[in-house]
């Protein structure tokens, strides 16, 4: 990491370098899972802070810090409750929080809000997603998910498919994988398409980026295939969103004209953009997406707390 | 247990030998209490998972997991937030909280719902209440009282006083005691009598069943006493209603018409169906019951947990 | 402490020798704390019931019950849910989580409902404050805070600042310096003064009580600079309050008139009251107030649970 050094705020912290080395410490934590955890932060805090619900991230930081030994203490839900009623700043529950516990993850809805947190903490803090902005440990997961598949990141045809316009998921995983010598495949309607800047980067970096609407086409190229939600609320119509439901959904027939060696995820939770039918296709991740979240997060708190 | 061998979901499961066993085991448990706990289940993780507010079934099942040295992970009022707002089925629920946590309670509004968690599950799930359907550990904890007061369950007069037409306490103890050779006194007012079919199953199997309307003639009978709610609500009208607030209540009086070995259960929490008056005469196993809980849930917890 | 040997409901049962005996085993809990945590408490179980939200009580007591080597069952926001719906008794409640718990701490917004949960407790119940009463552990690191810097509370001039009239933390700290042979400046406007019955209980008992409206001038003066809130709801009109809003609020320029050897203290949250840029000064002693809570905690705890 270059920046941030003990704070984990953003994707952007991270390099090539200490990408592989926080996936080979995961790898790590994979081992100490099987094992039945062990004692490595005995006697440790995690404050597990979140202003908005999400239980998975909540439960999967929890666990990850109750596996090496550690306690919780715990506060969802906060949004509407207690100090922050009295308007206290983040910068000043930054600065009480971090007289209790040895480590805080926070989630929050307004941008910054983590940053601000971490400008008044003794202790690191660990950004559990703040609003549209970013959430590093999801995106974190999901190239370590790859990484542990494919042995490596570089060579790799990345897909990504449904709204990559508005969803935080497909950004931060752009912004991890500049880094690497993959090439990637957008498959989105033209109003949910990535954001020209994110393309226009990855192509200055030298990455290949192909663009279509077309799923049925383009499945057959990709070795990841990266699912998101498409939500009738993104658009302007019902006849517009008519065109595009069932579409970008993944069933029996899309996983027929998939690669023998692709892998399918999703950040969850699914709605029907994924049918529970193919669950069972050895090629699906989403759910080992889970426990290699355990196993990131484990290797994150290990490096924050030494 | 003949079914179910993973999960704890019905009382249905349970039959003469495995209840024995289970009330042998807890009472192993209270040992282990005695003795300030253990580290049997060191390094595992409870996921608390309560739908609908329950504290004392939430903290009798966390006490149970911390007192032999496990770890809770909890979410209660889940219903109105994360991802359940997001519409994911319990099976991916389960799915997804099995990668988690190594053994699950779950308590839902819904009749079934927790048998659907349980089958997307990879880890043992237990039923902690699943609307008007199941609540078995309750059952249990109501038998295990019984038992260790009688040594036996066989040749006692179980008594159940109140509203015997809804409450899921009374049903699931039928379904439980039907394996051991007792007789019961049901004493409710005819709108809210025992269902027909519990009574029906109960003679055919061989259990002597007498029902009446008149507590006070009927307590000199039992050796438990086992008190519901009555709630004004279940009756057509306040008059109705009137005919038999005060009867099915136990104070002093009726206290004093009891057999001297008999011992008084509820549920709890109580409101007026028990007056505290007669809290600290000896035969009252309410309280006591609260901490049999405990113990009753840490043997489900050893024995799921293998 | 004089009576209620067991539980911890009220600063009134301290007197100075018990006092200053918590103050050495706060500081003794403060090389616990450095050393990182011990196993005192493992295998003991705190109840955390919040009927009305305080995130900062709650953490403080959790923490100091893990760092002890405990574990914590926790239910905040009771207050609309659970049994609570079904209009159990406090003292009820006592009954049965001292069934779970080794040790219960509780916050509620009604006057006297502690004490009455203790009275069915079989374990000590601390105090988390209830309502407009009592907030003891608040008072008790309040003056650990001044005894820690002063190596003594005899002969310091304890200055308070703000609202008077209302404020809980104020009114507990007397009671609680009554002790002590210590002289006070009370600063507040005149609706908002410290209750006559404070102030001469205070000179009756020897202690030397100067009031006035005039921060400035009387700043100078203390030792102690306890900050409070001034709220605009407490003013009878808008134009009362200009009269004072800015005038108790401590920045640079008031740091500039205060003694070198002062100390300021604030319950937290603050809004506007104390400019954070007055923070670094090695003289504001707020955010340490928080740790010296923890250690006071850790004390009370290990006290009542022996």
């Amino acid at each position: 990491m270059q920046n941030y050094e003990k704070h984990i705020l953003t994707t952007r912290q991270f390099d090539r370098a200490s990408l592989i080395l926080l996936f080979e410490e995961a790898l790590e934590m994979e081992r100490v899972l099987a094992g039945g955890g062990n004692d490595l932060l005995k006697g440790r805090i995690l404050a597990s802070l979140f202003f908005e619900p999400s239980t998975r991230t909540r439960f999967s930081f929890e666990t990850a810090m109750l596996r090496l030994g550690g306690s919780v203490i715990s506060n969802y839900s906060m949004a509407t409750t207690s100090s922050v009623q009295k308007k206290e700043t983040l910068f000043d529950t930054g600065k009480v929080v971090s007289r209790f516990a040895d480590v805080i993850v926070m989630r929050h809805p307004e941008v910054g809000s983590v940053a601000e947190l971490a400008r008044g903490s003794r202790v690191p803090v660990i950004n559990g997603g703040d609003g549209p902005a970013e959430h590093p440990s999801q995106a974190l997961l999901d190239l370590y998910t790859i990484w542990k598949e494919r042995k490596s990141l570089d060579g790799v045809v990345i897909g990504m498919v449904g709204d990559l316009k508005n969803g935080r998921v497909p950004h931060s995983q752009c912004d991890l994988l500049k880094h690497f010598d993959c090439s990637f495949v957008f498959v989105a309607p033209e109003a949910l398409a990535m954001p020209r800047g994110i393309v226009e980067e990855l192509r200055e970096s030298g990455h290949e980026v192909r663009e279509t609407e077309d799923f049925g086409e383009a499945i057959g190229e990709m070795d990841v295939i990266g699912m998101t939600r498409v939500q009738e609320e993104r658009f302007e119509s019902k006849e517009e969103y008519a065109k595009y439901a069932g579409v970008y959904v993944l069933g029996k027939g899309e996983m027929g004209r998939a690669r023998t060696g692709a892998i399918v995820l999703h950040p969850l939770p699914r709605v029907d953009e994924i049918s529970p039918e193919i669950d069972e296709d050895p090629r699906c991740r989403y759910f080992e997406q889970v426990s290699n979240g355990v196993a990131i997060r484990m290797a994150l708190l290990a490096r924050v707390l030494g």
